[in-house]
C-alpha cells in the first residue's frame, strides 16, 4: 500500500466513493491506485472548474463528499470559482490536490506555487501531507472537515512522493461533529417575540432549508407566521405537498419593500441579509428600519430541531401549511420567452427532478412555474459565480441515478464551463441542458444602470453582448458528443422540452429568447 | 471624473491601451468609463482564463502591460492559471479587479471572499483603492510594479464606490525600476571562469532570450561555448538570420545526458535548472555532478548588457552565430503525425509570423522543422498549466496586428479555454487555430509509467482519455463562429495549413493525429 492507496482507501471507508478529476502528472499515483479500488468512481473532467462544480452538486444531493483530483495551484485555481459557491452552499467537498513531492519544492518548478494560500479563501480546512504515513489519517480529518458544521471544502494537498511511497495504513473513520443544539431558552424566547411582534418573519438560511426544515417551518407559517428564504439556496425541495417558503427578493429596493412593516426577523442558520451588490445611495443590509433579528440558530448549529421546538413551542398544528399540485393547462403557443418556457418546463418536469439553476435573468420563468409542479429539488446559484450550472447538473446527475437533471443556463453563464457538456456525453448522464439564448450578459445591462453608470455607450455595449457572433449552440454541443435542438417558439419548445423528459441521456435546447 | 475615469486615464498615460475583459455587476463604472476613452481597445473575453492569457500573449509581443478587467475573487480565480504562467514568463499585466463597495465589504455578500489572498501567489504587487482619490495613484504604482524587474502581474483591487464617486485626479506617471547592471567584475569572472572550463555553458533565462540577448549569445556562441535555453521560453525568437541556442530537455534523465562532462553553468537571468516534475530515483537538479554554478545575472539584472560584455571579454566575433534559412522540401505526404505536421508548418509559416504553443506532446515536430524557418517568434508554455495557446494567441494578435499568429494546442489542453475561439470571431484576429487531436492526456500516458505507477487499468486508462465520445473540433469551432477544417492525411493538413496562411482572418485545423 502506498500513500495514494491509503488516501483511496480512507476515502472508501467514509463513504467518499466519487471521484471528480481532471488530473496531472503529480496525481498520477492516485489515478493508477483507482484501478485497484472499484468502489471509486472517477468521472473525468476536462476542465477543473466542471470538477469542482460537479462535486457541488454531487454533494448538495448525496449530502456526503465527492472528491476532486486536481493539479497543483493553477488545477485549484481553475476550480475556484466553483469552489467559491460550494462554500457558500457549505456543501462537503475533499480536494485532493497533487503538489510536488516535498524534497522537489525547494526548488521553485514552473508549476510550483502556494497552493495553500490559494485555496485558503475558499477552503474550510486546507492540510498537506509531509510523509506518506501521513495521508491516511489526514483524508480521515480531511472528510470530518467538510462536513463541518456548517460543512464546506476541505483541502487536502498530496505531495507525489506521499501518494508514490509506501504507506504503513489506511486513516481512522472521520470524526464528525455534532451540530450544536439550540437550547430551550432560546427557542421559548423567539416563541414570545414572534408573539408580540406586529409582523414577524422567519429568514431561513440555505443549510435551513431541507424536507425537516421546510416541514417544520411549514407548520409555523400555518399559524400565520412568514417565512422567507436566503435568495440562494443549496437545495431546495420544492412543488406540491411541500410548504413553499417565499425568497429574499434580489434587488435592494424590492427587498425592503417586500418587507415593509416586518418588525421581527428571526433567523434560521443565517444572518442579516445583505444586497448582493452594494448600489449608490443604496441601502446595504436588508432588515428594515426598526426591525429586530433575532438568531434562533447559528449556522452551526441545529436549527431544524430548533424550528421544530419553535413550531411546538407556538402551537402549532401538526401538519406543515403545504401547496397542492397545480400545473400550467394548455401548452404555450407564440413567442418563444423566459415565461413561456417557464411554463413548458412545469408542464413536463417530473416527479422526483433535479434542477441546476445558473440562468441569472432567464431563469424566473421556470423558477416561478415550478413553484406548484411536480415535486422536485432546485439547485441555486450561492455564490453567484456563474458557471456553475452545468458543472452541478453533472455531479447531481452522479449522485442521483434515476432522476431526470434539468440545467438551466444563461448563454453567458454557460459558457464558463460549457466542457461539462463531454461529461455528460462521456457518462451518459440523464441531464438536460436549457441554454436560454439572449445573446447578451442581460443582468449587465440592468446593473449598468443601477451602478449609476448611465446608459452604455459602443464600448460598454459590446462588452455586454454576446451577438457578433451568436454562438450555435447546438453545433457547439454536437462538437462534445450531445444532440441538441434550436428552438425559436414557444410550441417548439414544448416539443423539444416534453421529449427531453421522456428519453434518458444527455440531450441540449437552445431557447432563443429576446 | 470618478475613480473609473482616473484609473482608465492613468492607464493610458502609461501606455496601457488594451482591455481584456470579462467584466461583472461591481465592474460596471469601468465598462461605462470606456466610453469616454476611446484611446483603450475593450475585447470581451467569454471566460476570464482567456481574459488573463490574452493579457499574457499581449504583453508578451508588446513588451507593455495589457490590462484585464475582473469580477472578484471568482473571476480572477477563473483566470489564475493563465496569470501562472504568465508569473513564470514575467510578463507585465495589470489586473484590474473589482470589488464591493468598502464599506459593503462588511455584510460578507454571497460574492465576497479575500481577493489579496487568492492574487497574492500570482502577483508581484496587489492592493486596494479605499478611496476614489487612491485610484489614479495606485494604478500608476501598478504599471510600474508590472515592469519588475523582470516583471509579473500587478493586481489593483478597485471597490465599486472608489470606481462610481468622484475623483480629484488622475494618477502620475509610472516609475519604471531600471534592471541593475552587472559589474564589470562580475563578467570578467564570468569569462576567466569560461576560459578555465573544459566544458561551460551558458544557460539563458526566459527574460534573457529577446533579439539582443540571442545576438550576444551568438557571439559567444562563435567562440566555441555551448548557449542552451530554459526549458520553457515566453518570448524566443528564432528561425533564419537569428542564433539558436539549445534548449534545456525536459526529462530529467535526458538533460542530465545533454549535459554530461559539463563543468561551468554560467546563467544569466535564471537558476539552476530542475526537472518539471520529480520522479522516484530521478534528480531534481539538473546540474551536473562536478559542474560549477555562476549567476552572471540575476532575473533583477540587466543580463543581455552583461552577455554583451562577456562576448567582449571573450573577444567573441562581432557578428553573432546565425543560421541560414532552410525549409523542408516537397509537402507531407502519407499519415498525418505531429512530424509531418511540423513539415507543413515549417513550410509555410510566414516572416514575422507568432507561434503560442500549447501543444505538450504533439509540437515538438512544429518546433523541430520550424528551427530554421522563416524569422518568428514563439511563446512557450512557461508555467506548465495547459490552457495557454489560444488565450496568448487572442492577446499576441491584439498586439501584432498585420502578423500571422499560429496557435498550436493538444486537444487537452486546448479544452480548458477554447471560449477564446469566440473572441478570435469577435475580432476577427488573424490566428490560425491548429489543434493536434491524439484523444488523449498523452504525456499523462507518458508519465504515468515514470512516477512508478506502472500501466494503467481500465480506470487509470478512462482518466488519461478523451475519446468516448472523441470531440468533433470543426463543430465545436463552427459554434463559435470560426470556420474549421478536419485533416486526416499530411496532404490534407499541408493544403490546409497553407491557405490559412495566405487568408487573413481566424481558421481552425483539426490535425487527427496518432
Amino acid at each position: 500500500m502506498n500513500g495514494a492507496d491509503a488516501l483511496i482507501e480512507t476515502l472508501i471507508d467514509n463513504e467518499v466513493t466519487a471521484c471528480f478529476a481532471n488530473p496531472g502528472t503529480s496525481e498520477m499515483q492516485f489515478v493508477s491506485a483507482l484501478d485497484r479500488q472499484p468502489k471509486m468512481r472517477p468521472v473525468l473532467c476536462l476542465f477543473e472548474g466542471v470538477a469542482t462544480g460537479a462535486a457541488d452538486g454531487y454533494g448538495r444531493i448525496a449530502g456526503k463528499p465527492a472528491c476532486t483530483l486536481l493539479h497543483l495551484g493553477p488545477g485549484y485555481g481553475n476550480g475556484l470559482a466553483n469552489l467559491h459557491n460550494a462554500r457558500r452552499a457549505f456543501t462537503p467537498i475533499v480536494n485532493v490536490i497533487g503538489d510536488h513531492a516535498t524534497y522537489h519544492r525547494q526548488y521553485d518548478a514552473p508549476l510550483a506555487s502556494d497552493i495553500a494560500a490559494i485555496a485558503g479563501a475558499n477552503s474550510v480546512w486546507v492540510k498537506s501531507a509531509e510523509s506518506p504515513d501521513d495521508v491516511g489519517a489526514l483524508a480521515a480529518e480531511a472528510v470530518g472537515a467538510s462536513y463541518g458544521p456548517p460543512g464546506g471544502s476541505a483541502s487536502l494537498i498530496l505531495p507525489a512522493d506521499c501518494a508514490w511511497s509506501p504507506a504503513s495504513a489506511r486513516g481512522p473513520k472521520a470524526v464528525r461533529r455534532p451540530k450544536a443544539t439550540v437550547a430551550g431558552d432560546t427557542v421559548d424566547a423567539a416563541a414570545r417575540m414572534i408573539r408580540a411582534a406586529v409582523k414577524p418573519v422567519i429568514l431561513l438560511g440555505t443549510t435551513a432549508c431541507g424536507e425537516a426544515a421546510l416541514a417544520a417551518a411549514g407548520r409555523i407559517a400555518a399559524t400565520g407566521v412568514r417565512v422567507i428564504t436566503d435568495g440562494f439556496i443549496a437545495r431546495l425541495p420544492r412543488g406540491a405537498g411541500r410548504f413553499a417558503p417565499d425568497r429574499m427578493q434580489y434587488f435592494a429596493e424590492a427587498a425592503l419593500a417586500d418587507l415593509a412593516g416586518v418588525d421581527l426577523m428571526v433567523m434560521v442558520e443565517s444572518r442579516p441579509p445583505v444586497a448582493f451588490f452594494a448600489y449608490p445611495d443604496r441601502p446595504s443590509l436588508l432588515v428594515p428600519e426598526g426591525c429586530e433579528t433575532f438568531a434562533l440558530a447559528a449556522r452551526e448549529e441545529d436549527g431544524v430541531a430548533a424550528l421544530a421546538a419553535l413550531a411546538h413551542a407556538l402551537g402549532a398544528p401538526a401538519a406543515p401549511h403545504v401547496q397542492a399540485l397545480s400545473l400550467p393547462g394548455a401548452a404555450p403557443t407564440g413567442a418563444l420567452t423566459p415565461a413561456s418556457a417557464g411554463l413548458s418546463i412545469a408542464r413536463h418536469l417530473p416527479e422526483g427532478a433535479i434542477v441546476s439553476d445558473d440562468s441569472v435573468t432567464s431563469g424566473g420563468g421556470a423558477a416561478s412555474a415550478t413553484r406548484t409542479g411536480r415535486p422536485h429539488d432546485w439547485l441555486g446559484l450561492t455564490g453567484g459565480a456563474i458557471g456553475q450550472g452545468i458543472p452541478v447538473a453533472v455531479g447531481a446527475a452522479v449522485a442521483a441515478a434515476g432522476r431526470k437533471v434539468v440545467s438551466l443556463n444563461g448563454d453567458g453563464a454557460a459558457m464558463y464551463t460549457a466542457q461539462g457538456i463531454w461529461t455528460l456525453a462521456r457518462e451518459q448522464l440523464d441531464v438536460t441542458v436549457v441554454i436560454f439564448a439572449n445573446h447578451s450578459y442581460r443582468i449587465l445591462g440592468i446593473e449598468l444602470g443601477r451602478t449609476g453608470a448611465g446608459n452604455p455607450g459602443p464600448a460598454a455595449s459590446s462588452l455586454l453582448s454576446l451577438s457578433e457572433p451568436a454562438i450555435n449552440w447546438v453545433s457547439y454541443a454536437k462538437g462534445l458528443g450531445v444532440p441538441g435542438v434550436r428552438c425559436e417558439t414557444a410550441e417548439a419548445f414544448d416539443t423539444a422540452f416534453a421529449r427531453s423528459m421522456a428519453e434518458p441521456g444527455p440531450k441540449l435546447i437552445e431557447a432563443v429568447v429576446p
